[in-house]
């Protein structure tokens, strides 16, 4: 009687490995021509000569890095931006990624499809493809495996270890927002008493739901940066552990950070909301070092490029590497900023 | 008193995710220069001019793969070894993986320590480094997420949808050995119920623990085979995807498979053990299509290649593929087996 399918096949479990990936995980490897349909065992990718492959893994998990009760959507569009990101800091152009999921029981076909369409909006925004993956059942959390691949010119994937003294600082976008949304949604009653407004919710709530990889700051880094990593742990771990890997120290006045209007808010309501901004993490921007007589051309090209990018977002020099041996974060009136926790740590 | 460590310290649960990348990890990338001892947050590696990259993930999981109460270094050895024997079905040489650990509870210094000895012993054997990963804490059972590479001449992975009518059929070394170990590991009476010698008894528990890839088969691949695939959840089902995927169907002589003593002993008392031959998976041999006229070579190489490998193998013929539409395994009295379950399905 009626074209859509009956709602109780919609919502009935999905049984069956082969008919998730033909139905639902073979459309996303369409693009790629290495993927084979997700017919064989692996993928193979043709570098272009004269480039490296850049690599990295990082999974998520319900609970963590997301609420069971999401849109499957948005579950899908942060399992692959939370890694696209770190290929936009590390300056590389997105080329393929691998997928393993773990389901603690079976989807349904509800589920998978707009899994499924967060996923491949995702892929448009990002221009990349699946090449491959896994799917099983097992106990615990829904759990979401990503390893992206990239590729830079040869010799030229921007490190994490190679920031120097006199360095200056610079981060895209803002901080803080995704962890204030978070707190928004499990606590919704926080933003009347922060008296955030409408658009700030709407803001806060859409940053910690889709993070947006910086991938048009590129250019910039590769042109200009010493160094560069993404924030995905809260800016004073992070810094820390560039700060690590370069055998340097830094400086940062926190009155330069560049805040969405909603943290700014909570910060005057209660300054313990520095710790969204600067301890909690999910923020996915960029954080890079450039050396002094580079920072004024990598804000400009940077900046353009940010203006332009489809999710716009701004450059700002939040301080200067130093020759000490970490991190110092200085609050508006002076004191430092230490934080209770310094950042997301899973042990 | 002693250099030895405390055994506490060693029983005592390992905090902090840089402690388990520091001491465990970052000494299994140390041959390879783009892991930059894991102090980065990617990974770069610089393929080979006209040389494609072949991907794969297979993620291991306690209760499905392993048990809880296996030598962690058994656990490291097979995780690693479940993905590089896709990559040998394939043809490709072994360049890297990615790791993402998820601990239910922060392992102890003696577990990290055991797992990193067998990963380190399996890096050795396969000819691979760890180039980067991730590690956290979730509820649910101990998973290993491994993502590997490796690389062929361009444009020659061997694929699994190539197979044409009339190509013999070929597997490496031979199956049901894990199966059977497997099921003696939880249940020891079984081995004097089948009558299992002790070295047949060790035989099947070893290759339940420590699959072997076979990479020495790579290059009879390479000059000879249609297509091939590994392995990994019974013959039935993984022929039946081969099948599938070049359109075509095989016809399997069950009494020309290679079995070990332990499963052929194990058949004779019960027939029923044919489902650990056929049906069960956990083999990682090479399954492999070989156009007629290159049978013969395919057969040479392949057994000089087995022979001379550290954990030698051999090299069967089991049958044909054929024009029709799905393999026909006949047993020895002439019927056509029709497994229970065909293989291993999480869903």
């Amino acid at each position: 009687m009626s074209e859509t399918q009956p709602s109780a096949a919609a919502d009935a479990p999905l049984r069956g490995e082969e008919a998730i990936i033909q139905n639902y995980l073979a459309p996303l490897a369409a693009g790629l021509p290495g993927a084979f349909g997700l017919s064989d065992d692996c993928a193979a990718l043709s570098p272009r000569p004269g480039h490296d492959i850049v690599l990295k893994t990082d999974p998520v998990a319900e609970g963590v890095h997301f609420l069971a009760t999401d849109d499957p959507a948005d579950i899908g569009w942060k399992a692959l931006a939370v890694n696209v990101s770190d290929l936009a800091a590390k300056g590389a152009t997105p080329l393929a990624y691998l997928m393993a999921l773990s389901f603690p029981e079976a989807p349904t076909r509800t589920w998978m499809a707009r899994f499924a369409k967060g996923l491949g909006d995702a892929q448009t925004a990002f221009g990349i493809a699946l090449a491959g993956g896994d799917t099983d059942r097992r106990p615990g959390p829904l759990s979401i495996s990503i390893t992206v691949l990239g590729e830079v010119p040869a010799g030229r994937m921007v490190r994490r270890g190679t920031a120097r003294a006199g360095d200056v600082l610079f981060v895209t976008g803002t901080l803080g927002a995704a962890a204030l949304g978070l707190q928004v949604r499990l606590h919704p009653a926080l933003a009347s008493q922060l008296g955030l407004s409408d658009a700030d919710f709407a803001e806060v709530v859409a940053r910690s739901l889709r993070p947006q990889p910086r991938l048009a700051i590129r250019e910039a880094l590769q042109a200009h940066a010493r160094a560069a990593m993404d924030l995905s742990d809260g800016l004073a771990k992070d810094l820390g552990r560039l700060c690590r890997a370069s055998g340097c120290g830094a400086k940062v006045d926190l009155a330069r950070l560049p805040l969405p209007a909603a943290v700014a808010r909570a910060i005057r309501v209660d300054a313990g909301y520095w710790q969204a901004a600067v301890a909690t993490g999910d923020d996915y921007e960029v954080l890079a070092a450039v050396a002094p007589e580079h920072a004024d051309a990598f804000e400009a090209v940077g900046t353009a490029a940010g203006r332009a990018a489809d999710a716009p977002f701004s450059i700002t020099r939040i301080g200067r590497i130093t020759a000490g041996t970490e991190p110092i974060l200085t609050r508006p009136d002076g004191t430092a900023f230490s934080p209770q926790s310094k950042g997301w740590d899973h042990f």
